[in-house]
């Protein structure tokens, strides 16, 4: 892979960005990131995102410990969104899955 | 996986899914459902999104044949966020690349 680019925070504000555990493959969860957040992962190694449910910079795994050492960083072709390869300290999901998408999705109703 | 969930369409009008290859767990893209393309993929197994570049339903190859068939939805915890796992008929990129995070994400200075 020697093609490359720069995820666009000038369009959008937040970029959605796809957690996927390097060595299994697994999806373990989405989340957002602004031009802070992406700086700090790239300056540390350590998967950060924007909280939007608590509008702050987060470490991930500053309060669980499960912190997601970042291996690899790819960009879509739109220049809008992010797929992070991880190595993760411990589960996802802050239900304790290793991964936040661990149930089915029901039909929804008229 | 027995646990299961509704997404969340009453908060969120537009839901990211993560479209990610069922055999070889490639990620494939990002994009985004309204409640319409949802019940759409649910009623043909076929992906269905929201395209807010031309702010319309789209089947995933309507115009390029590249039909993706769902073989599960999974559900985050926060229900604000999918998971589908698909057979791709052809590649998942605009561009031809089977997937659409075919290039590295290049730091973004000051």
């Amino acid at each position: 892979m020697t093609d490359s680019a720069f995820p666009n925070f000038d369009k959008y504000e937040l970029i959605p960005v796809v957690v996927q555990h390097a060595i299994s493959k697994e999806v373990l969860m989405l989340a957002y990131m602004n031009l802070t957040a992406y700086r700090e992962t790239l300056r540390t190694g350590q998967a950060h995102f924007w909280s939007r449910s608590r509008q702050t910079l987060w470490l991930k795994g500053a309060t669980s410990g499960n912190y997601q050492s970042v291996e690899e960083i790819r960009i879509d072709c739109d220049e809008d969104a992010l797929l992070l390869l991880v190595i993760p300290q411990g589960p996802a999901c802050h239900t304790g899955q290793p991964s936040c998408f661990y149930r089915q999705s029901l039909p929804v109703q008229d």
